[in-house]
């Protein structure tokens, strides 16, 4: 079996350039490059940022081994042996700010900085966006339904339509970090400590034959707190009334059933009947789960007619984010070393969205004093020290300059932590605990309209003034010039 | 760092359940479960099979360390010691029969049939659903792609926007299997040895600040057949009369420029004009690659309309098979030792389509011995003799009795292969060139119709009269009794 790991995990296109920058004597020139999406998903007025942890293991582990540079040797571009030397001796040398995970954070913002010299940030670029686009989507379409659920609890059951086995693992990661309380994932819990949650599929019943015994010899084998399936036949017919046997003869030993689970049919409905069974038969502290292509638009309406559902089992429609299955996070040079000075950099589209905005940049939020609650993000160079002392700042739309107010009694929060410096890393990872509370806190900063599932209010990302002005002006120096 | 292989990558209730049945004494009966999906993906009239090289080294790796013993030891169904000491000394030696990767598979028919106690069968279930869901959805995708783009060349490019590392990796193998022939991820590459492709990115051109100085740099970097990305700033106005310029200047020197790639603005515009300028130059073997969100809808409207594309990189609707990120596929129990004796066993369910079928099952491909093709798939009990002896067969639909027919002159092919008998690995994995060659022939089989990707004919997969009966007695058996 061959030695392969994350270091091949990129684009071709990552090693002709760090080659062709190689033969041209250009790898070592230095250059800054912005992690950003162009568009919130799912129509949500906010993302979830994660996968810096992932992130993080990437970067401390990235080497190539013998058999890496064995298959790169055989390739078609035939590169030069002392550039496959180079790389025998890689190490990420460069520097990364980041948001940390579980932070709010919008479209056209830097979520990531990476700064190196340009072989070392061209090579991580497509791994980096592949943990964050994914991670970062999942944790939002999560939170999502965490808005929905209130008090609920959530568990994410969608392993079986993942897509593949990292997908189920770092998925489960992101839907805990939004507040999710556990997974079916048993690696998922090994791994990150998630609370790994489970019932019994129908196979079990059906091995019996007999959906009494099943039900009375699972109880008997698991200790207190026994979850029971009760769809395999006949929900309301046969499942719950035997469900109900099942309690009422653990109660005559003293144990207690804790809840059973609907799976397929009309969740409203049967779980509006199976709670009165339930509660008729005095066992009203039994809870019912319910799963079945849950998302946060059919638990708002189950909970709209009144389902009496305690536990939501998430499955597919979360773990693949179906109704938009990627995040279209983008990775652009925005500084680089040009002829021996650094310089900002654009990228022109004939799609406006799409045009870069030029030089390295910073992240703040400005929180305002008086209602502890966030006003705007606010995306200025380094240099620029206003928000750090507390001037006024201007907000300003560009493309609709009457929309523009300034503020002056606020608090503003720098977003981008360093993660590493010069290839040292200086970030402590924070455990889950803590970044679900991070989490937790980071919603608390916003007001609820912006936080609602449908039309959301549109939170303000503005740039600074002279982030704009430089833009305008690269824009400009790469227009053809205009006719007479 | 722990060591934690893929034992644990299972859902929660599998453990549970195994516990339950070793608690009770079952773990060792006997059991049959199938995998298959009930809906084809995409509204397509066929999905390709995938996922079973990573399920067989899945198989033949499935032990459990000590650090995942020591994690289920943790939990709070408090699981007997013993039980964890059984599954110190767990293999499969079960036996699992499956179709082979690149087959044409259809809705309610056997994909993969896993013959065991119900102890190793349950274990494995999460794992094989996630592996086989998500690698077939990608080769029916990209199958659909491969339908439309003719004799054009297909790259997958997806790694940046699919769902984490795994999928970007075993995406690209399902789309290779499919007719792809590159991918853009280097691991894949290593790993299977499918061609990696790549051109350069935006940041080549911006870190040079000059569009030409920059193509002209890449050229000479690297050898002959070079692409150049010439949308950085202006596509017609710089970007193709540089690379124009640079193609003239590598033909001076004997070489020769492969093609141009457009990434953005309209493709069917930019490739005809771009066409025409490379054609006017005399550079009528430059080819043209294109990018940006292709899917096999845009694909095939851009050829419709005339667009000069000779190579098509496709991305993000690919790897994650945006319209229909998941494939429902299920593992059904459909028999089992009850009482000492091996039994067919059923769900019932209200919606119609979720009753299982009870009892193991062949599945045989039926091929006309004059056209020499396809005319249904047959599926029957390993003891019915009648379609491996070539006798009439019956093939009805029994929800509409009056659609039968019955065939004769027929040659039929069982489509599930032995790969695990006892444990042991008995079918040697496939080459991915052969899997390619056996998914072209395996497409060969069928009329264009039922290829289509638009509304296409539905394909006969018909259950044998006995299976049928069967499945009937035993809905009989689980209904309650008719009201006097």
């Amino acid at each position: 079996m061959k030695q392969l790991g994350l270091a091949l995990h990129t684009d071709k296109y990552q090693i002709n350039m760090m080659y062709a920058h190689w033969i041209n004597g250009t790898h070592q020139k230095k250059a800054v490059f912005e992690a950003y999406f162009r568009k919130l998903p799912f129509g949500n007025g906010y993302a979830v940022f994660a996968g810096l942890e992932r992130i993080v293991n990437y970067i401390n582990n990235l080497t190539f081994h013998e058999d890496e540079i064995a298959f790169l040797a055989e390739q078609e571009e035939e590169y030069d042996s002392r550039f496959l030397d180079e790389l025998r001796q890689f190490r990420f040398y460069g520097s990364i700010s980041a948001m940390k995970e579980g932070a709010i954070v919008f479209a056209d913002e830097p979520l990531i900085r990476v700064e190196g010299t340009i072989l070392e940030a061209q090579l991580v670029e497509t791994a980096l966006l592949n943990f964050m686009n994914y991670q970062t989507l999942i944790a939002t379409k999560a939170s999502r339904i965490k808005q929905v659920a209130g008090d609920d609890i959530l568990l994410e059951f969608g392993t079986r339509r993942a897509q593949e086995a990292d997908a189920a693992i770092w998925g489960a990661r992101a839907a805990y970090i939004a507040g999710f309380h556990g997974t079916s994932n048993v690696l998922a819990g090994a791994k990150f400590g998630i609370p790994a949650k489970g019932t019994h599929a129908h196979s079990w019943v059906q091995s019996f034959g007999n959906e009494q015994e099943a039900f009375d010899r699972y109880a008997a084998a698991l200790p207190d707190g026994v979850t029971l399936l009760v769809d395999t036949f006949d929900t309301l017919g046969s499942g719950v009334p035997h469900a109900i046997k099942t309690a009422k003869e653990l109660e005559a030993r003293g144990k207690k059933m804790s809840a059973i689970r609907l799976d397929s049919g009309d969740l409203s409905y049967l779980s509006i009947q199976a709670r009165k069974m339930l509660d008729d038969a005095g066992l009203s502290y039994v809870k019912i789960v319910a799963s079945n292509d849950l998302d946060e638009n059919t638990i708002l309406d189950l909970k709209a007619q009144g389902a009496q559902i305690d536990t939501w089992g998430v499955g597919t429609q979360l773990i693949t984010a179906s109704d938009q299955p990627s995040l279209g996070g983008v990775y652009k040079l925005v500084e680089c070393d040009i002829d021996g000075t650094m310089q900002p950099v654009i990228k022109i589209s004939a799609n406006p969205e799409k045009v870069t905005t030029p030089g390295s940049k910073d992240v703040y939020r400005i929180i305002s004093t008086g209602s502890g609650k966030a006003i705007a993000d606010y995306i200025c160079f380094p240099n620029e020290d206003e928000p750090r002392e507390g001037k006024r700042l201007k907000l300003f739309n560009p493309l609709h300059p009457y929309i523009r107010k300034y503020v002056s009694d606020y608090q503003a929060i720098a977003m981008l932590e360093p993660v590493f410096v010069e290839g040292k890393q200086v970030y402590e990872l924070p455990s889950l605990d803590e970044i679900r509370a991070y989490h937790r806190s980071q919603l608390e900063q916003f007001w609820p309209e912006y936080l609602r599932k449908l039309n959301p209010e549109i939170y303000r990302v503005n740039i600074s003034p002279k982030a704009w002005e430089m833009k305008q002006k690269l824009i400009a120096e790469h227009l053809p010039p205009e006719e007479a």
